[in-house]
């Protein structure tokens, strides 16, 4: 490895360590408590070197939602295989949960922050788009199943029951995630929790079978 | 009004006012983030003059806990003479829903800040009591609805069904909390929301009635 090699790694590198200490800092402690400052001392270096990597607070945040929003979609996206929408999207809500437990620095600043708006929709070119959107990949799911007359009636609106069906999903990990310690609250396992409400949605979603038809005799 | 009063009624005004601008303040910036020395400084009052009402932070959030929860769950209490447990779990899912649209500063303490364990169950002359605790109301309604067969199978246990329920609704409103303003989610109107959310609950937990026998002929 020639010199230019090595000081593109070693910048490279200094940038996933100045994304990783910003992100787990915006999760624990709040998008506005945290200054560039905070995340330079937070890695042993000075404010002037994460200036180089980063123009500002905003940028840096703008790069992890991007890197971290998209890494999730194009996970779940590997989902799309499966035939019966209702089926993807019970697939989906265990990869949500099981994406929340691995990596709860990436799902709290990603769902549990507030946060400035740093990008447009219209410029991120995979907005929307199912292979690496998520929520758009959801939608789509329950679109289809709307589609085909698998759901009960009521939910013909796509973005509702996309909404609906995330919210019921983030409700078990956020608790879990500020509550767990909750001495009032005899919890049940998270698993079981999640593995309820996933029942639960699709339950509460899926069509009945018709009534068969009583046999003329 | 005598000058004895008149000392009571400024000391239990000044109480009140320490009580709210902890709440908004542990709110906002999360219990970590905030000192005594800040709370002092927010109602321009010297940190001494709280020191006389509450011992520390720890002493100051019990007490706003006890406050809230008792608060609430006496609130939702009114609605024990819905005779239906399901009607009655309905009830309390749009309650919940106006309670933290109401009380958006109340809501953020106390389901979405991590706090320290500052009190034990047993410590709490009303914990459990379904006229006092909204857990144990809504615990109850499951439990009764169980026991009435009105369930569908798989939520024999109360706990679990109680806190999947709670956290079906606590999504729609953390996300409403956190997310409302995030330009990527083409959001339904917070009602829609908190509507499809209760009826998904209800569907999703209510047994189908038994098919009808088809007449003999």
């Amino acid at each position: 490895m020639g010199p230019m090699e090595r000081r593109e790694r070693d910048r490279l590198a200094l940038r996933r360590k100045i994304l990783d200490a910003g992100r787990r800092l915006f999760a624990e402690q709040g998008y506005e408590a945290v200054t560039m400052r905070t995340i330079a001392h937070e890695i042993e270096y000075s404010p002037r070197t994460i200036y180089l990597h980063f123009k500002d607070k905003d940028d840096l945040i703008r790069e992890l939602c991007r890197q971290d929003f998209h890494a999730f979609g194009t996970e779940m996206a590997k989902l799309a295989g499966i035939a019966d929408p209702i089926e993807r999207l019970r697939a989906a809500g265990k990869g949500y949960a099981a994406f929340a437990q691995q990596f709860p620095n990436h799902y709290q600043l990603m769902f549990m922050t507030r946060k400035p708006v740093v990008d447009r929709p219209e410029d991120l070119e995979w907005h929307d788009d199912p292979e690496a959107d998520a929520y758009a990949f959801v939608r789509a799911c329950l679109s289809e199943a709307h589609d085909k007359g698998m759901l009960r009636t009521g939910w013909s609106d796509p973005d509702l029951a996309a909404q609906v069906v995330w919210a019921a999903l983030h409700g078990v990990l956020a608790l879990h995630i500020t509550h767990r310690e909750d001495p009032f609250i005899p919890w049940a396992a998270l698993d079981a929790r999640v593995d309820g409400m996933i029942r639960l949605i699709v339950s509460g979603l899926r069509a009945e079978p018709p009534p068969v038809a009583p046999k003329k005799s």
